[in-house]
């Protein structure tokens, strides 16, 4: 059974692109936002590795959260919940580090993302994509499964030679070097920034903590 | 010892299908609501994947909440047990997802399971149904246990080609694409939906979380 | 060392039926209610498997609380420990089920255990009562230990042809369908059920969530 | 290095008896009780079998805690710590668990144990002592070790016709069935009980519990 | 794919080097800052020790907070993320601890890193810098990288005999005894020391925790 | 690399004595106290009995907390960290557990570990020491790292025999049968204890607890 690519624009779900020793698959990732305490959860039989790459990019949307018009405190009264289906399917690796980025947003911002792209690579805590492997069997599976538009790592923009005419010719392949750049070219519109002052709600939140001593005291 | 279906329409029991190296089985999926914190508890020797597909039905379940007459801060005062008897034989596999959301609506909306109803399928958090394996072993077991409807996944109807035509018109087999079409075939009524304003429930609960330092500072 | 029926009645102790390779015996539950916040504790050398039952046991009969006599709210303030002596033997499988609820209902209702009976079952979330293996070998253990009275499941019945005469004249053997069966020919005295509104507690359980709102904005 | 009795009456301190492969040898188990939240710790390298006898003791000192004098609600005010010196040898079995009753109950009233006194025996949650295994072995070290009395369960009383009467004239061999006897025994005075109505603490700690809405209803 | 030193300055990524059978490489560490409660998060499939090395240097770093102008109280109201890409490339040893002691501080300070830097050595809970083994291989790699400036631990300087000298002569390297010295040399500018009265603020914790007691008695 | 001996009187930093298979080597041990709530953090890839032996140690230097000036509430206010370096070196085994008694009474004194001394042997939970292995291959270590004085349990004094002329004559040997014996050489000065009134504390914190319902009830 091969992956389809999505049928419509929808919030928290996002194509990205596996590579396995049987070849290469898309794989739909679903994020959902639950009323919580700020945890993540996740499922589909995930190695270490994939959870990782999901703690990564949770943190780095965290520390652009003003960006995307998400006050942090927010964060502290949600849960995120990424679930990668066939949930029998063993899956692992960084390199759906920037579909992990996109689906985070998209939940938190519910804004939807493009049907028609998939993407692959590895995010760092910064943002900025690291290459990835399997290129050339990610893309055919794009192509064989109806997508549009793929986003790859500038630094696999090399490999492109190697690919190919057909598949090149039937996508839009586009090189991205950070998770900026994914955004802006996945999701329907661009989130609007929030005003956040960091030191302001550090002082508050300390304030809030010794208050916790003059309610003590009165 | 074949599985047997249900007696009765009751709360919160479902009958799922297994697909074992010995042959199908019916598995009689039993989910509790007990005064708690919102936790999830699950018992029956089930393996991870399975686990991870009772997670993902009650994040699933937990995101259509007002939907299915549920406020979600009632999540947080209760635990949700299930179970799948019988407790020595190993469990695993996503395919009782239907099975388990099923279950979950049943128990938090009170609306018992019709009785001679079984199913089987793999779902996402978005409550999409997606196919399983094992779809002739498990029409038999199904047959064989009393059961007169069973759902399956849509994406497993070109299957039934491969089925005795006595399995075919023993039983009513129903071809399911997402979950409300479960829930309609399978709970005896409609659950009635309550309003809910998501957005104001957030700031809410952001005041309430910024009120402890307003008490602080009283 | 062979098991023997206990001595007198006794609040938490339930005498149940192991069957391993080397025969059947009898195992000596203990349940404890010590002052706590709703844990419950087991020792013993338990498996998975069994600690399972104990964990499924334990739901079942807070869900059928008020009809034992026990408001639900207690359940906060107490642990429960389950110990299963003698502590360097492993003991494992599903079928000390109903001797594990016999207990913890004892326990907490303070009625004590009838002293020459034994019993074996799987027990479900909903207190039905499923088969068990070593039926003969189960039997016989009881017989030896100088039991008078054994509880074993319907569905085992039929396997009663199999068991020599000697036995069954020995002692009485009870099929029971449901732990409410079992419950009635193990405790020397019935429980007293008391009214639970759970509609109602749970909506104060709710107001009590949102009263620490209240709390913050006096 | 063979293990010694005690020099000297010691609170917390108890001589127990081990038996392995080669031979038997005294066991020095210290209890130590510190300021916490009810917590219990155990280090010595001990297996799992060992640790759950520590929770097994624990559990019914607790439940026994009035007639020793202590008021149930103190044990949310300290840790106790469990150690077994030489830290470096494994150590395993349940045989000790009449030996860590005793050294709760000491470290709990301050009571000191007996200097010249070794025991060995498991415990129920009742109280009951359980025949060991390796009784000659564990002998053998008690009377090498300098040991006055040794308790042993009753149920090993009959092998006492294989210790040799060398052993025996050494020294006090007392059979014991229930761990009051132990205690009164092995304490150097007998603790005395404090009045302690349960169902009025355990009213009070619900009043307590609901006790919250109130504070935040005025 | 060869690692290459930073760009441009940045606020929490250190230049690191690792020695692998394979050979020498740069690692990029990279540390975030964000709202919580104290907890240190890393990801990048790091091993035991390189864990440890963390937790290590985050010690270190919070016993010389005033130093580095960070008042204690503010590690209560911050999370840290130490990321290690490439993620699907497992990392361990501890000769990462002054690059991440460095990335800690800059995170904390806000203070860039200079870009043309690597560094490696262990590092002690007082901040001093122990010897590190793959020194040639390390230094080929920073040289491959384009980094400028190297710093070493002092105990490795007598290794330099066999470092070739075209090596030598294309970076400054800089043995360094202690973490303070690293900080010199790697941050952008030094951290304004803020004033800091341990005993007055041990005192104060003190009252607050006994505040809680003369709340419950005004 | 061999260890040395510590250059300088230094709070919380201990040598203590390794033996393994390639010989004796010395031990740095290091401590830091840091704002916190009683948790113990350790480090350095330390086996499972080396972790407990730490245990050990902070309970016992907690039962003692007065007699070293210690009240005990501080406790709950900082959290130790103790490291041994080198972290890439598994380390294990219980005859470190006089340094680490010391190492934990320093950093909660600020009182200096004198700089020329090493110390050897196991702890019990009441403070005595236990004989240790591999005495020659230890001190001959100690020697050759330039220390002064050697701390050994009293019930290796026999074992001195076997060591050679030179090694004795190079060094003091201290036997040791009490950790008290230990502190008195070790630090630089003898604690001042404080008053401590156990009752009184007990009493206090029951009271505060029961506070909790006068709060509720006013
Ligand atoms: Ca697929
Ligand atoms: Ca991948
Ligand atoms: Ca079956
Ligand atoms: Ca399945
Ligand atoms: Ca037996
Ligand atoms: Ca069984
Ligand atoms: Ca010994
Ligand atoms: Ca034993
Ligand atoms: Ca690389
Ligand atoms: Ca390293
Ligand atoms: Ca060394
Ligand atoms: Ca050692």
């Amino acid at each position: 059974r091969y992956g389809l690519a999505e049928k419509e624009d929808a919030v928290g779900v996002v194509t990205g692109l596996a590579y396995t020793s049987v070849g290469g698959d898309l794989l739909s990732i679903e994020a959902l936002r639950l009323p919580g305490k700020g945890k993540m959860k996740t499922t589909g039989k995930l190695g270490e590795v994939m959870k990782e790459s999901i703690d990564a990019a949770a943190s780095f949307v965290r520390s652009i959260a003003p960006e995307i018009g998400v006050a942090p405190p927010r964060f502290d009264t949600m849960d995120i919940h990424v679930h990668v289906p066939e949930g029998a399917t063993p899956k692992d690796g960084p390199s759906a580090g920037v579909a992990m980025v996109t689906a985070i947003v998209s939940v938190l911002t519910g804004i939807p993302v493009r049907k028609d792209i998939a993407m692959t690579g590895e995010v760092t805590l910064r943002g900025n994509v690291l290459p990835i492997g399997g290129l050339k069997e990610k893309l055919l599976a794009a192509l064989r499964g109806g997508v549009r538009t793929v986003l790859i790592p500038e630094e696999n923009e090399k490999d492109l030679r190697e690919i190919p005419d057909n598949v090149k010719q039937g996508m839009e392949i586009i090189p991205v070097g950070h998770v900026r750049d994914v955004l802006a070219h996945a999701l329907v519109r661009t989130p609007e920034p929030v005003e956040w002052d960091e030191a302001a709600d550090e002082a508050a939140r300390a304030a809030r903590a010794s208050g916790a001593q003059s309610l003590a005291k009165h």
